[in-house]
């Protein structure tokens, strides 16, 4: 972009930015300033691309007339006329000639892309005065069909009218209307009572450029920004350009493409267009487009010159563009282009694909590749067998085009609010619409997947649902959906509210029912090696790029895994250890629940004892099968955690039964369970608490791990051990349970004559450990955040009860993100610091990590970057999630 | 004491400090070296009192022994050869001279009073080869007697045998013995095997030294130092001492005393005495003594020396003396002079007399009261009616000394163990001992109240009883105490093991059954005015003393108060304000937990609105009154902070009731309360999260407020609101809530046609809230520090669920005092520090105070003046106890 000479500087008062004709003011580097689309015109402008002139009004205006009460500030209108002016020399037409007048477009434009969520008016310029010019240069029709638009379009977004008279009134005109009854529909438009229609061309601009701004404060746009955290202080800018037509008839159309397949990342241009229409046509799905392979045939040259404006825009922005044209009589035009949203294959592939083309490097790979785009290549499938018996069966109710991979059951929902109703019950949501709207965003957001019947690959439904991430078909042109009746009807097959359907994301398929799942290409060939990594071209590129973040990132990525078949997985993802061993899972197996029971039901120490006795072995066993796993990696083990009522019955049934099983009086277990019982179990008798009052237990873990690590070492396998202590607040607890521990694998290593290196270190879960951090790291060789309850108590927010809190705070803006998926850094954050530094100064070879949920979050991955964690610990599902956001904390 | 010229400076080196006619080595203000006895022998001898010469071996010496393995360090030997020297020339007399033998005692002596719990001997220097010499000077008997106490004392104290087979061989000699039997019950004694007993004097003394130094760490002393948090490293000096004897017969004797009553204050000589007795037998409480005043007929002399003595002691040191006697043949020699242990009503009398005597000033004064003192004068006595009635009954069991002020009934228990495990199950207990021992420190720590049958004032029992501020009955000589069978006779009425007994401490009287209680003196005088001031001295001293704390303290008191009345105690004990009403409280009464309910089961905002509308008047009616109890002192209100289901019934009958009372489906309200159960209420939803769920419940509670306010103001009586948000841990849960009530108000004066001044703040009650105090500063004009909730959240501790984590804890030294009794530094602390720090920064006005339990806790209310905190805030009856500890943090 350097190499393209500047129009005209733009300093800090300019505030109307000119473009078309091979340059612009304004740059495509400006989008705080221009918006994503008056940035796009503008560096389409300077690269040579045909684009109709027109001129930007920057964001820092949209303050300014919010500050003044909703007014256009001073002296903005003469600036609108010298640009107009310049618009009229370039286009060379006149605005509010009534002999050949020009029309403009004015449409919204912030920094970020949101998606019909603010307001555009076409065909401005157009009064009674200027339809005799119009129609004399292109004929009557095409003169009324502008005209109608125009009254209807004002009239909803300028004048705050209902849309649905203006439809109806087309509507009774015929379809198509006949001229005579189209220019009658027109005149009955313009009467529609609700607010005054300005005849004069200026106030038209005027009337639509103040209501463009003041739909950056519409509620759609509104819930648009809380979801996508956008600032309200942004704003929008205000696009203003020449109108080019599409609806001049067979000659002309309008589309919009990718460069690349936004699903599958593929390699070449992608996209739909409509003849004889204007862009709002395509965008809003109302009718079903073309592919863009038909163009060649239709426009030969628009089509050849689109191909060409592809190698161009890839060239120059070096990512996949999302452009929107019109042909009007065979040519080109240019109105948008954006970086084009895509799915998490298709960033994966598009990402590889531009380094490996030698177009961006591997770093820039990485930051191209949001984290969570790869939790999408990482979605089942429906099974195989399970689709092929459903199609046996004949439950396919009908196709339609995926734009949202995956593969989603759920119950039919026809309502937004239907959808969250539901989903805050914890049902899984299918939301059919007929089409969808901004309106119906939240609904979206709260569903599993989402079904329109009208629609291409870039509606509303397509767009917004790849962007959540969400399973979608759209244009589903078989469904006939009854959104008042809560029913859709495919054929004669009718789905009711409350009923089971199934959306295949992948192939467009829409069965009835719900079908089974199985793991996603990468999964088969990389965890279940069950397909060959030939034929795995996910896979291969997944492991591309992530072998570049390895090179990048700093921070460690371990699993959190109770089991060997768990840390597998988690090593084929590239776990560099297991961070979180939560021993307490081990003891829920058939042949362990018995024995743990015994114990924790035990009067005497003696009792006790001989339970453990029984566990021993077992336990011996699970540990010995992970260090075997891990092949030498580190494999943190924490001590029993949970309060012992979790183990045992909690209904009368279970008691008794429990009572037989022992040969116990049924009272005396009953009394153990009350003596157990306790208001807020996650303030109470658990972890360390556990430990020191029961060493035994902890004794008996420790001597497993002692003995499996010695097993597992004589097979000539290394081990290294790390043993955490939970819940601990006061360093006189960590001595306490590290002496027992220390014991324990004394007492082993001299029986076995050998000795294996271990670690004794500490969770921080409870903000005092974090306080006296310092102190705990004179007695700690690790510290491992444990930011699950460092959060609750933190917070004083007991996770499993205050979901509704939550929700209604996050909805209100109380909180911006869940504190259990994105961790608190003002909060936890703060205390994690602390005890990082503290803990570091008082140790400096301390290790760090965090096993917390937020191990696998991208935010909260970026924040132990930040403050210098060794490692991170996530779910093994997550560890190519936590490997590209490390990186991507690394690359800053 | 600096008047006093120094007899020789002592150096680091030096290890032996002699003391006797008229000089010593060391000063009175060197008890961290000499150890209290050793420094008080140093002075007395200093002030030209009468005292058996002698020396002390220091402290440090302490841990050398330990250090060296239990062995006396080197070089020590030759010091004590050359101080025994020194004796030997004062006395008169030579250590092993088989001709008039230097008998010496040998005694601990820590830096603080450890009364009974390390080890003594006497008569040290008595072989075999020194019988004969010393039966020649005083006696065959005397000389059989000092013997028989130095063998059991020796075997039993140095050599660790029972004392049982000596005490057998006594008894069976007769009572008393005739002289032979004496002789043979000696041989028997020094033939008991067990250990070797050392004939040579050097060798006996030398392993005194060693047996009283080991006694520093036995089972007993260390029990007591983690009861009374004396560090393990202070030590003991031995302090070694030519022999006086109380036991040469009839014109000799043994006592103790205090310069005034240790129980009321009375300024009088307070003791007693044994005629023909060695000073064991006074503290073991063995003998019954006589009072003091006896002294006057048969030792004149020695008791108006020791009446000049009393004069001496108490203008030197300015304060009550606790002194230890013997009178050898008409002479008196002194032994021991410390600070005397005293009783609250002691301690307030001594403080405020001794100032008023102009012996100390009132700084000193308030520095001589421990707060916890002021508990005693606080504590309630038995009924009258129920004294008369119990006594009408003839439930008068019997009568001792009343040793430990106050009233209690309890349960009767016998052995320390069985008064632990019920008072862990939170029975009252009266603990029943024939005498008590070192051993019994911890079931005594647990009664309620403590009764022996033998033992003076000064015995174990009371001496302990009165520094625990337990109830005590002492040497209730019609008690037959059977341990073994658990049981007392008092005369032909026999008390087992958990029948329950009344102990007045006040009188000595001990009752069978339970008595009801009656409000103490303070009580009556300050808050009911049932008995004139004039009548009131304890009262009159208590009001004197706080009014000179008064002048002292800088922080604030205020009471923690929901109603009126409670707030009329506050005052009378000179609360300034309320720091803590707490809403919820207001809503248990009959008439509002009707409506309360109706409220929290309502659907709809209408109905619940409809509840609040019944609730409205009540709370108007409570404000009302606290506003106008307080007369313009700031009256903090919380809002609406328990978790809803607090209020509703739990079991099935009273949900069935309720839904009758509502005529609600049973259905409905089960539904209800089930969907209100909470997995951790205490982290659940509460709060402001209640409030913004429900804002329409803060609503109304602010409009009550603002109502109240407006009414009061009206009547001419100044009103300070402060309203208080609860739970925050996010500025922009403040603000929501802040603005309800800030609207509330609004609305209210506008209505009203006046204002009334308020101010809008919040709890720190998790630790969040500390972690973001700048912000949230932005919001709050005040902070109060809710520190129950905050311990709980920071140590992530639940008080209803831990209660035996914490006794274990406690016990096993991992915590140094229970967390939510006394502030934890470390971590809670730190919270409050950090959030005063950037509050303050961040509004300088801001004001701050504590509402947690620790405001009426001495130790934490130190922290809060520490930290610059305004005000503390605790229940009324905890007021007078804030502002005495307010001044001595003050004092610092």
């Amino acid at each position: 972009m350097s190499s393209l000479a500047s129009v005209a500087s733009p300093s800090a008062e300019k505030r109307v930015y000119s473009f078309g004709g091979g340059v612009a003011d304004g740059r495509g580097d400006q989008r705080e300033l221009l918006g994503g689309k008056g940035a796009g015109l503008a560096e389409m402008s300077r690269l040579g691309l045909r684009v109709p002139p027109g001129f930007t009004i920057g964001t820092p205006v949209c303050a300014e007339y919010f500050a003044a009460g909703n007014r256009l500030p001073g002296g903005l209108e003469d600036e609108i006329r010298s640009a107009i002016a310049r618009v009229e020399k370039a286009a060379g037409a006149r605005f509010g000639d009534p002999e050949r007048p020009l029309l403009v477009s004015v449409r919204s434009g912030a920094r970020a892309s949101m998606p019909g969520m603010m307001d555009t008016v076409l065909d401005v310029g157009l009064g009674p005065a200027q339809m005799a010019g119009l129609a004399r240069w292109r004929g009557r029709r095409f003169a009324l069909d502008c005209r109608r638009r125009f009254i209807t379009m004002y009239s909803d977004v300028v004048l705050g009218m209902s849309r649905k008279p203006f439809e109806e009134a087309l509507a009774r005109a015929g379809s198509p209307p006949p001229e005579d009854a189209l220019a009658r529909a027109v005149d009955e438009m313009a009467a529609i009572p609700g607010g005054r229609l300005p005849e004069e061309p200026m106030d038209q601009l005027l009337g639509a450029v103040r209501a463009v701004f003041s739909s950056w404060n519409n509620a759609r746009a509104i819930a648009y920004r809380k979801l996508n955290g956008i600032p309200e202080s942004w704003g929008t800018a205000v696009n203003v350009q020449a109108m080019v037509f599409g609806n001049t008839g067979e000659r002309s159309g309008t589309g919009v493409a990718f460069t690349r397949d936004p699903a599958t990342g593929e390699p070449r241009l992608y996209g739909e267009f409509l003849v004889d229409a204007q862009g709002e046509d395509v965008v809003a799905g109302i009718r079903s487009p073309q592919a863009i392979e038909e163009m060649a045939k239709r426009f030969p040259e628009a089509y050849s010159d689109l191909l060409a404006a592809r190698e161009r825009l890839e060239l120059h922005y070096r990512d996949m563009q999302d452009v929107e044209f019109t042909v009007q009589d065979g040519v080109l035009w240019m109105l948008q282009c954006r970086s084009g949203k895509r799915s998490g294959f298709a960033a994966v592939r598009i990402a590889v694909d531009l380094a490996q083309e030698g177009v961006i490097d591997e770093r820039e790979a990485i930051s191209r590749v949001e984290p969570a785009a790869l939790e999408q290549v990482l979605r089942p499938t429906f099974e195989t067998g399970a689709l092929r018996a459903a199609e046996k069966a004949g439950r396919v109710l009908g196709g339609g085009l995926p734009a949202g991979p995956g593969a989603a059951s759920g119950v039919a929902v026809f309502t937004p609010a239907e959808a969250e109703a539901r989903a805050a019950r914890g049902e899984s949501v299918i939301l059919v619409r007929a089409e969808t709207s901004p309106e119906d965003v939240r609904g979206m957001h709260a569903s599993a997947g989402i079904l329109t019947a009208v629609g291409g690959m870039t509606s509303h439904a397509a767009l917004v649902a790849r962007q959540m991430g969400k399973v979608a078909v759209v244009g589903c042109s078989s469904a006939r959906v009854d959104e008042h009746a809560r029913r859709v009807a495919f054929g004669g097959r009718a789905i009711g509210e409350g009923e089971w359907l199934s959306l295949d994301g992948f192939t467009g398929r829409v069965y009835s029912g719900k079908l089974a799942t199985t793991p996603p290409e990468v999964v088969r060939a990389l965890v279940e090696k069950s397909l060959p990594l030939e034929e795995a071209p996910t896979a291969r590129r997944l492991l591309t790029l992530l072998s570049w973040a390895d090179r990048v990132r700093r921070l460690r990525v371990r699993a959190n895994a109770d089991l060997p078949d768990q840390a597998a997985v988690a090593l084929a993802f590239g776990a560099e250890g297991i961070g979180l061993c939560r021993t307490e899972h081990m003891f829920f197996g058939a042949d362990r629940i018995g024995p743990m029971r015994r114990m924790i039901l035990a009067e005497t120490v003696e009792e006790r004892r001989a339970a453990l006795a029984v566990l021993l072995p077992l336990q011996r066993g699970d540990f010995a099968g992970l260090f075997r796993a891990m092949d030498g990696r580190p494999v943190n083990i924490r001590l029993l955690d949970p309060p012992l009522h979790e183990f045992l019955p909690a209904d009368d049934a279970g008691v008794e039964a429990l009572a037989r099983e022992l040969s116990l009086p049924p009272a005396r277990v009953h009394a153990r369970i009350a003596a157990l019982r306790e208001k807020n179990p996650m303030l109470g008798l658990r972890g360390c608490r556990l430990g020191i009052s029961h060493p035994e237990i902890s004794g008996m873990q420790a001597r497993a791990m002692g003995e499996a690590a010695c097993d597992v070492a004589a097979e000539g396998i290394a081990v290294r051990l790390e043993i955490m202590i939970p819940l601990v607040g006061e360093r006189r607890e960590l001595d306490a349970q590290a002496a027992v521990v220390r014991e324990a694998l004394r007492q082993v290593f001299a029986e076995r004559g050998s000795t294996v290196p271990f670690e004794v270190g500490t969770m921080i879960e409870v903000p005092r450990a974090a306080l006296v951090a310092g102190d705990l790291a004179r007695s700690a060789e690790f510290f491992s955040f444990g930011t699950n309850d460092l959060t609750q108590t933190t917070l004083g927010l007991s996770r499993d009860d205050v979901g509704p809190v939550l929700a209604s705070y996050l909805e209100r803006g109380i909180y911006d993100a869940d504190p259990f998926a994105t961790l608190d850094r003002e909060g936890v954050g703060r205390l994690v610091k602390l005890a990082v530094e503290e803990g570091r100064a008082a140790r400096p070879g301390l290790h760090l990590g965090i096993c917390g949920e937020h191990g696998g979050d991208p935010a909260s991955i970026a924040f132990c970057h930040e403050v210098g964690l060794d490692y991170v610990s996530c779910s093994p599902m997550r560890i190519a999630v936590a490997r590209l956001a490390a990186a991507r904390a690394a690359l800053g």
